[in-house]
């Protein structure tokens, strides 16, 4: 047995759902943990679990050797951090709160020019995620402070991973995971309308085209070569090709009088490709739209 | 070893990059193969290696019992088909060319009605992939003809399936595989030009966020099932948790001065769907944006 004597002392500033599951992960973990929350109710559970309360910020940052910040925003970070006065001197910062990398930039600056160890993580899990092995949740900023905490950062996920030493970083990787999310979400629910037109449930269609769909992310690393190398020729499966599944794509959702809409931006990408003279390339040539402001 | 004499002959209508990797799979497989093409020439590599051109489509039909179509749109499949006259008696029809479910069922009408057996494929992979173990094809159609073909048609591939008696079907289990593949493409080329602005290469982000990028799919199932059960309830990862991370997307994308419009289509569909009162719902709620047309 360890006692909580000779672990980590953990604050946490923030109880959302997120804040709240990772304050729990610290205690399961044998940390001692203080925390702070503007709704100082929202501790209720956590204090009948032995969590220690904090009445302000300067007391909560003042019990812990790592405080780690989940708010909603950048800004509230850094006043909240700003708030605790000279009670942060000697401590280390895990800021876990979302938002663009410039905002998470600025916070770990700002850090830095006080002295303070500063780490940025970008959480890729729903909260009751927390602590499984498998949970994913990307640092960047001082590897000094990455370094010095791995047992405690392994508590929030088995897959956590420093990504850079720049604190905007993470939240960059984390956009483009839920990007790239959010299109399959976006393709998928449009075939689901579309099997629906037609009595088919989604559920088997998934079951019977499971090897098709499993493949959809095995295509990512040759496109992420020829973005990289930004040489795009191919002999199979170019933009020529894709123009008429694409145009029978769109046909298809009219006649059967679902959202067209999302089809055919992706034809009028390719076409317009095709029309610069990229009939002979691989999708990954459309890099060059969306890299247009 | 087994003589082509005992095995089916096979006819090929079309001769394009895809029907020429079909035609050789139906010889390597040990089959008689007759071909006809618009422009005969395309056929000098196969008659090289033992295939028999026919002059006229009535000629090539009347050669095979099994006649497969590969061609541009399927009004010219049913004019091949139909300028074959009673050549085609007796004979079962397997059309793989592209198109609309629409027409794919008008040309399996047509067959039925002059008492011909058919069966519509959707290929799934690019023309090298025919005869791989891992290759797909949908069919739908006869089941007669597929069962009475099951031999012919592994040739294809090795994860060929019937997917309904409907020979429309295919054209849709394609277009919902090819439909989620660009979203999924488009949601990751937007990443890859977020990161390329901040100097990171794609295979750098793709090989730290594996995990991450592999469980996309994985999501998919449940999404399925809401889907069908039109059942949307999430007790966590709900629309109003996606609203402020697509928020941050837009704003990183403009910051950096790459297309903003990708993420803003999903914020917009996100932002209308939270407004009606769907914030505690699952993505799949947006099933109901996809089904207006």
């Amino acid at each position: 047995m360890t006692t909580n004597a000779r672990r980590t002392a953990v604050t946490l500033l923030g109880l959302g759902e997120m804040g709240a599951a990772i304050a729990a992960a610290f205690m399961d973990g044998g940390h001692p943990v203080t925390v702070w929350n503007r709704t100082p109710e929202k501790a209720d559970a956590l204090v009948a679990k032995g969590v220690r309360r904090a009445g302000t910020v300067r007391d909560a940052v003042a019990a812990g050797s790592l405080v780690v910040v989940s708010v909603k925003g950048n800004d509230t970070a850094r006043e909240l951090l700003e708030s605790a006065g000279d009670a942060l001197d000697g401590r280390d910062v895990l800021n876990l709160t979302d938002g663009t990398s410039a905002e998470a930039r600025a916070v770990a600056e700002w850090a830095k020019e006080r002295g303070t160890g500063y780490l940025h993580g970008q959480i890729m899990t729903i909260a009751p995620g927390i602590g499984h092995p498998e949970a994913v949740v990307f640092y960047g900023g001082d590897r000094a402070v990455h370094d010095r905490y791995r047992p405690e950062l392994a508590l929030l996920g088995g897959r956590g991973s420093l990504v850079g030493d720049d604190a905007g970083v993470p939240a960059l990787y984390g956009m483009a995971v839920h990007g790239t999310m959010w299109g399959t979400l976006n393709g998928f629910l449009h075939a689901a309308a579309l099997l629906e037109s037609a009595g088919i449930e989604t559920r088997r269609f998934l079951d019977q085209a499971g090897p098709s769909m499993s493949a959809l992310v095995s295509f990512l690393p040759s496109i992420a070569d020829e973005v990289d190398r930004g040489e795009h020729a191919v002999e199979y499966g170019a933009l020529q090709h894709h123009l008429p599944s694409l145009e029978d794509l769109v046909r298809e959702s009219r006649a059967r009088g679902i959202d067209a809409e999302f089809p055919r931006y992706t034809l009028e990408l390719v076409a317009g490709a095709v029309a610069e003279g990229h009939a002979e390339d691989s999708y990954s040539r459309l890099i060059e739209h969306f890299r247009k402001g």
